[in-house]
């Protein structure tokens, strides 16, 4: 929203007051007193985001070329415990064994000692500027510390603060349990002692079938099931390379305790990309299409270095420069940069931040997230990843099963490798069941272990080694197994890809956006709008009979029937309220265009197109009002081109 | 699929294995193994099922202004406490203590009762025709008893077993215990005994937050997150009536054991429509256009006559004669109907099936199932039901909260009723954080248990009830409370609307249609077809470049701009295979249409279009084949109309 349109300053009271009236989204079993973190979607809500799927589609899937699934949710233990989340999707959490409360350890410790440094400006009567907080997580929660105690701190508590603060992302449970007893926080409310940090899984859990014996989970991402089918995925792109999947569908995360409306919540629709790259060479066929683009960037040297500033630049430089890892990785940061401006985000509050090195996997090549700017603060909406080769990696070697692209190579290459050779013979009787696991445990070794494995071979005729499933150590000695360095001629390159994934979170998303494009006319702070872009807008016209009488009603119902055959979503509102008001409605809704109705239409079906934003009008054929609404809508056009043929209207005052 | 087009009788097998082999759907987690009832749709799959959806949107909820809402599958336990899924949501299990094997009673005491009767027809010499058994249940399933014995058994015996088999839907868990006693049915591999059955509740089950203390469950259908919203979505509409909401989204159910593919599944995607109906009148306004329409029936009295002839209406007399219920629910029929058709299901392979009175709900009004015909039997894949009141009652006298319509009545009338009267000052003191609860429970009586109040008042001096979520009863003297009969004027209306709910299980649908819908070409049986209407098709245009000569190129590319730009799905096939292999292997995945690229396109821009299912070629400009083309997909405009200003080509060979 550019601030000449809005001298009235943004509240986000007054928005959450349009959006639940309008019901764009609810709290969830609201009449059973609802449960926090689980929102319901009402129509406009439902509509916008139906809209802002189709276009994400249309921008990814059907421009690139991409290979879209639809994986189930459920998912069962074992496959979300080779891809780690069993072990390290997990929040600190600490509890009040007195009152019953939990605490997400990380954010209590932030928010406490947050609140005895405003304190201690207090006591110094240094003034609190509220707009200096800028981080997202500072803001996007409600308070748990209600009350600000005026006390002084040493200096040197301060600093000791200021630097924990500057940290806080980083910590592990057990030092955020020390910093807890270090510094007495306890449970602001009623200052009763604390339980030290637990680690809380964020997934839900439940069993698959009647035994209760197959543990499964809720998956929390879309990513895994995409990876699980890689194989199929190749072949249905004829073994082509590069290619991408993608995903839209509903992912679950059980946060301790969540607010902050639409940024923080259990269910959540996200819309993944898993593109696949070889390893040797992530440069993009279409990365001159967009090298010129200049985006904005926070590097995490920038970051390291305790600033946010930011850097202009263009995707070329960034690539050029090394800041931003490779072309693929570029090329998806312009995509998404133009996808987030197509659905309304306001491009002066979107950012590019890097992960800083402790924040990101420790398999990942770079990571960059885009943030959006709210009154909440910044808000990482899209993460967009160079994942390496993990995912694929650790799924092969759990199933055994190969995960890989095979191709024929220009020209055959010598080649000098390790090469195991089992006597296969003897395996079955030493190892019964086991054996098969026991051999594709040898064959699935990188060349690093396979030299390894044969020194000690030769050093002790004999090797040792432990496979998870098995109990006992194993020993093989040259009866058993062979390793040896050999010469041979190839004519295939095998190679596991690697992966880049722009990962959206579309319920952020949309709240950004709602506030981005949330205002109110200046000749009044109750009459607000949402303006939204014409392509997602819920609904796309409200059609608007000038007065109920009965004569209006044939042309009102001809022009439903055009409109509907058009395919242009709309909406009549014959209600006896004055136009005014009803056009304030539709305003709230971010419905673009208005039809009027009047008597001069059942003449000469002639109507007046009314525009939300700048509330001007036209008038015009039925047909050439609705050429200039598709123009608009779909093919981006603006107001002023695609009604220069239309006569302008001067309309009553809408007051 | 006319029978002219497929003198070769439909495999089942060789349809699955074009599935998988295009990847249309395969089981999730296929490479840890697998979780039966759980599958992913591959790139095919998940493009026909989105097109389908977006078909659905189309054809209900812009058609009809339905409000569409995306409600949570997390559904605290309370909501499915009140709707009854927690007490009555479930299957009859039993276990086999020795093996740990489980299976669901009913199922199994059919199978085993059914095999004894081929045994004994195998024992009296009778022929068994496979061809006979109609009802899904029966084939659906990989079959438990896997040897059939030849042995005769007493002609009473046969009764007997027959008489049950006939009743087997409408058995209670004990009555399923006593039969499996009655007649020894023990685990059918092993004989060994099974536990008596128990009841295994279908929900899977979570817990909501850290505390673990919030139980939750995943939806087992959309409705309930619709009848929650009813007030807000009243006022979405203007407070006007009859209005529906609609819903698509996944729903779970944790079934003992799956089977058959997408039939039976643990999670699936459904689309349900929530119709709002005034009690009084169920008439619908459009039900002319449609009172035509002639649908098969199957109703209920000829079901319990034991026969299953179908029966071909008119809506208009259907409705007329009180077979079908009211106006509203006919018409539902109808556009069920016409959707069905409309995505490729074959109408001579549709019926409408009428629930019997012992399979029906209580409280349900009426209920029919559109039923699809497919090797494993006719398949329940919609269902559309008039369920009276009760959902928004119960979740109303639940909550407190009222879910009812007010209309101002044309005239006042005058009416004489009860009222309460509360000493709202004494609550307070008296009943303290419970006073709120205990007013709104006095205000949500009913007239009839306010006469029975009364007269216990009169009586009694006081009155003495229970609620729910309050330990102690609660006494009332007229200190507190006043029940009287009063004469009012009413100037407005108060109702509970009923819910009319046409319910779409879409994977049945789609698995349904690839049966309807699959050949094998007269000339060779390896040479399938899936002729998939060019609506709903995943992809409509296949791009063959004749073959890969670098002149091409720039056409290829040219072209493939062009589709892009004016939005027709495409895929380029510039593989180095045979024109006809290429052809082959894009019928199976249902692509209607091929355009073929050749030395001549390079002169003139002129290229060739195939049509799927004849292999007829035309040729023509490109600008001219692609406006055919998306008549034919999407104006419902048949081949020869859509090419008639085409030249028909003499095609090359395909084999």
């Amino acid at each position: 929203m550019s601030t000449s349109r809005t001298p009235i300053p943004f509240s986000r009271e007054s928005l959450e007051q349009v959006l639940k009236r309008r019901f764009f989204f609810a709290p969830a079993f609201e009449i059973y007193g609802g449960v926090s973190g689980l929102y319901d979607y009402g129509p406009p809500g439902c509509a916008l985001q139906a809209n802002i799927m189709d276009t994400w589609r249309k921008h990814f899937i059907l421009e690139e070329d991409m290979l879209e699934v639809d994986c189930t949710m459920l998912t069962p233990h074992e496959v979300l415990k080779t891809s780690g989340h069993v072990d390290k999707f997990a929040d600190w959490m600490c509890r009040d064994l007195k009152t019953g409360e939990i605490f997400r350890a990380d954010h209590l410790v932030e928010e406490v000692l947050e609140a005895r440094l405003k304190g201690d400006k207090a006591a110094r009567g240094v003034a609190i500027n509220e707009g200096e907080e800028e981080d997202a997580d500072k803001k996007k929660r409600k308070k748990k510390v209600k009350e600000i105690k005026s006390i002084k701190l040493d200096d040197e508590v301060v600093k000791e603060y200021e630097n924990v603060l500057a940290q806080i992302d980083g910590y592990s449970g057990s030092q955020l349990g020390e910093l807890m007893t270090k510094y007495k926080i306890n449970n602001p409310a009623t200052d009763g002692p604390l339980e030290l940090p637990i680690e809380f899984n964020l997934m839900f859990e439940t069993a698959i079938g009647p035994s209760g014996q197959l543990k499964g989970f809720l998956r929390p991402e879309t990513a895994q099931g995409q990876f699980l089918n890689f194989s199929k995925l190749l072949d249905c792109n004829n073994e082509k390379m590069p290619f991408a999947s993608a995903s839209i569908g509903k992912s679950f995360r059980n946060e301790i305790s969540p607010r902050a409306g639409l940024l923080r919540v259990r269910e959540f629709l996200m819309a993944e990309i898993e593109h696949y790259v070889d390893p040797d060479n992530k440069s993009h066929s279409r990365f001159d299409e967009i090298k010129d683009l200049k985006l904005k960037f926070l590097p995490k040297g920038v970051q390291e270095s305790g600033s946010n500033e930011l850097t202009e630049k263009s995707l070329g430089e960034a690539v050029s420069s090394g800041m931003v890892d490779n072309e693929t990785l570029g090329y998806f940061l312009a995509r998404i940069y133009s996808f987030l401006i197509k659905i309304g985000v306001d491009p002066s509050r979107l950012r590019f931040r890097q992960h800083m090195s402790n924040e990101m996997a420790h398999y990942a090549a770079d990571c960059w997230d885009a943030e959006l700017h709210t009154s909440y603060g910044w808000i990482e909406c899209v993460g967009c990843a160079d994942r390496s080769a993990y995912d694929l990696s650790v799924h092969s070697a759990r199933t055994n099963e190969k995960l890989v692209v095979r191709q024929p190579l220009p020209e055959p290459v010598l080649v000098e490798k390790y090469e195991v050779n089992i006597a296969k013979k003897k395996f079955g009787p030493k190892f019964r069941k086991d054996a098969g696991t026991v051999e594709n445990w040898l064959l699935a070794r990188t060349q690093c272990e396979l030299e390894d494995l044969c020194k000690e071979l030769n050093e002790n005729n004999k090797i040792v080694f432990k496979i998870d499933s098995i109990p006992n150590s194993i020993e093989l000695d040259t009866e058993f197994v062979k390793i040896e360095k050999v010469k041979r001629t190839e004519h295939i390159r095998e190679f596991t890809p690697n992966v880049i994934e722009p990962s959206f979170g579309i319920g952020r998303i949309l709240y950004s956006i709602f506030e981005h494009q949330f205002w109110a006319r200046p000749e009044d702070k109750d009459r607000t709008v949402l303006s939204l872009p014409p392509l997602v807008a819920p609904t796309k016209v409200l059609l608007v009979p000038l007065s109920s009488n009965a004569e209006l009603q044939p042309i009102v119902k001809k022009i439903s029937a055009f409109l509907r055959k058009e395919q242009v979503p709309f909406k009549v509102d014959d209600s006896s309220a004055s136009i005014g008001k009803r056009y304030a409605r539709n305003d709230e809704l971010g419905t673009p265009f208005g039809i009027t109705i009047d008597f001069d239409s059942v003449k000469d079906e002639s109507v007046t197109l009314r525009d939300r934003d700048s509330t001007k009008q036209v008038r015009g054929s039925l047909e050439d009002i609705v050429e200039a609404i598709k123009d608009i809508a779909y093919n981006n056009v603006s107001w002023t081109d695609g009604t220069s043929k239309l006569t302008p209207f001067d309309s009553q005052s809408e007051a």
